[in-house]
């Protein structure tokens, strides 16, 4: 059965599914996939304001013994924001490019897989999809409840391909091989208010708070490594509210954001800040967003560059750049890559896809399935 | 003619005065002055927020050439705030306290300045009342347009007496001779904003801010003076309003405040700290609330130690300590020192003085016109 990733992108980005995301965009999604043989497992999590959320397994299962490799994703979008010269959820191609969006990140991967799945014959080994509707939100009941009934199926595949936009400047110059953690803290010193007419009666908690994040910024967290460029610390934000220009207040707080590669953990930080935070009588809350994670040059690797050089003649730079996504929870199934359309216009207005790189894409994930099945 | 200062702070106290106060109270209070041959001189200046604030400068001109001295002080209140037992603008006796909003500061010694104006014969010498409305708010539209009223009118005291709560434990136990000056500064440090995966696009102001402050919470301002304590900078605020943890700001700011004795200028204080800001990339902005002021000890404050012994017993520390008060407008005209109430219950619900307190401080005040008359 051949399908026009084209035809199929539209009518996924023309159900409108702002993160969370449930209902419409998982129809129109099964009812491309059935038809090619898919076993469909859908269920929804959650309550708001993280959820609900949809999600789905879909499975079409090869030979006895055979390899299982697996597409993931989300079909869930960023709100469209304003200023669009199209309409956001309704699909319209001008020249060469398909508005709309979820065009690149990731309806228009989606479509790609749909129709490269479609070309893929059964016999070749087992193929999956496990998709989200909440990759773009917290993410706190999509990839990770999906994972657990994989499990529970002891439907775990061996390879797996997320189609995250990795593309920079043209599709395929880039391949994700891991991405860096992720770990927020919030920082409190607390004091004793007063009058600042009367400061020996107070215990301002402003130079504290300043002299411990004096000490966070200057550390050295590493100098980066083969594949990961230097953990970085980033102070965002700093919140006191005081409103009265004689008052010395009673608490200070700061917000930090640590993007971390595989030299640490996010309890590895947690514990290095809290050190810092104790000598300045600070008190540090926590939340690991996710670990870093790798899936070293390799096999796996090597099979999607050979995929993408012969589609579009592209030597792939390997890269573990960028902000986190669902990768974080699959790497603890298997070794997972990410590859997809170019990242231009991703969150942004305008949402663009070529024409052309869907076909491509099309054609590389093809490649891709049918090597990875054959490992 | 005799007055009971006690009568005359129930009337004023029943007229409720929150800052910036106009009408009633000063009705009140002309109608005390006027049979004791005051001419009274009433305006009001300002508009919201800040205004309108009644002003009034009541004199009685004693034989050519005589001394002139004045009381000053200010009819309008802090708000009532909550919790207390007494209605706060209904003066209530309750054994030995008169309790009400203003008892002690400052209606309670505004009537005891009264009573003892009554007691001070015309020929005596020059006699005058600066009272605004507006001393506990922004204080632009009162004790500021008074002074240039009497300034028009040429009719400048020769001494000052403002009649804040400066008494402590009992009263007569300490006068303030001085204040410190005080200014509010506002930094801010600008950047780019940007995502924290790809912090070398963006320049995190907060850093930036976090060495500013740093800077300026390690400079020594001086050790102190011989009728000053050291001069006091407190950071007051920290703020940069950025919710999304996976942000880096494009602005931070802080707050500060600095207390200072008659080493500085308001505007040096601010110049020192725009160096320090400019080092930074940050900047300033300033508002000087007041300069310091001293009336160094000599004649005016002995006359005023020895009325209250006389009356007490007690020698009065002269003290700078402690906020501002309309003497800081007031010491470009001539030497002023504050004497008044004790200041325990001053801001707070259930404010309250002793009954006998009231008549103490009006045989004081006496005694003091009478000797600055003389001197
Ligand atoms: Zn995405
Ligand atoms: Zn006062």
């Amino acid at each position: 059965m051949t399908l026009d990733p084209v035809v199929l992108a539209e009518r996924l980005i023309d159900c409108e599914s702002v993160t969370p995301a449930t209902g419409a965009v998982f129809d129109c999604f099964e009812a491309m996939l059935k038809p090619l043989g898919f076993e469909i497992h859908r269920f929804i999590a959650g309550e708001a304001p993280d959820g609900p959320v949809e999600n789905m397994f879909a499975i079409r299962r090869g030979p006895e013994g055979s390899r299982h490799f697996a597409f993931a994703g989300h079909l869930d979008v960023v709100p469209p924001g304003e200023g669009w010269t199209t309409g956001p959820f309704k699909a319209e191609r001008r020249g060469e490019l398909l508005y709309g969006r979820g065009a690149v990140d990731m309806k228009g991967s989606i479509a790609s897989m749909v129709a490269a799945a479609a070309e893929v014959p059964a016999e070749a080994g087992t193929l999956s999809f496990i998709i989200t509707g909440d990759e773009e939100g917290p993410a706190r009941y999509g990839t990770v409840p999906l994972i657990e009934l994989i499990r529970e199926m002891k439907a775990e595949p061996d390879l797996c391909l997320v189609g995250e936009p990795t593309s920079v400047n043209r599709l395929g110059d880039m391949v994700k091989i891991g991405r860096r953690g992720s770990v927020n803290m919030w920082i409190n010193c607390k004091g004793a208010q007063g009058h600042v007419a009367y400061p020996h009666l107070a215990d301002n908690p402003i130079p504290r708070l300043i002299a411990l994040l004096a000490d966070l910024d200057a550390l050295v967290l590493d100098d980066g490594t083969e594949w990961f460029q230097p953990s970085n610390l980033e102070i965002t934000d700093l919140d006191v509210g005081n409103k009265a220009t004689n008052v010395i207040p009673a608490e200070a707080r700061a917000r930090i954001s640590i993007r971390f590669n595989d030299r640490h953990t996010g309890a590895g930080l947690v514990a290095m800040v809290e050190d810092v935070a104790r000598r300045h009588k600070g008190e540090v809350r926590a939340v690991i967003s996710g670990e870093s994670f790798i899936t070293l040059p390799g096999d796996y690797s090597t099979l999607i560059a050979e995929a993408v050089k012969a589609e579009t003649g592209l030597d792939p730079e390997l890269s573990t750049s960028g902000g986190t996504s669902d990768a974080r929870f699959l790497r603890a199934v298997c070794p997972v890559v990410e590859f997809g359309l170019c990242n231009a216009t991703m969150h942004k207005k305008d949402e663009a896809v070529a024409l052309e790189d869907l076909s491509v894409l099309q054609r590389i994930y093809q490649r891709i399935t049918l090597a990875a099945l054959k490992t």
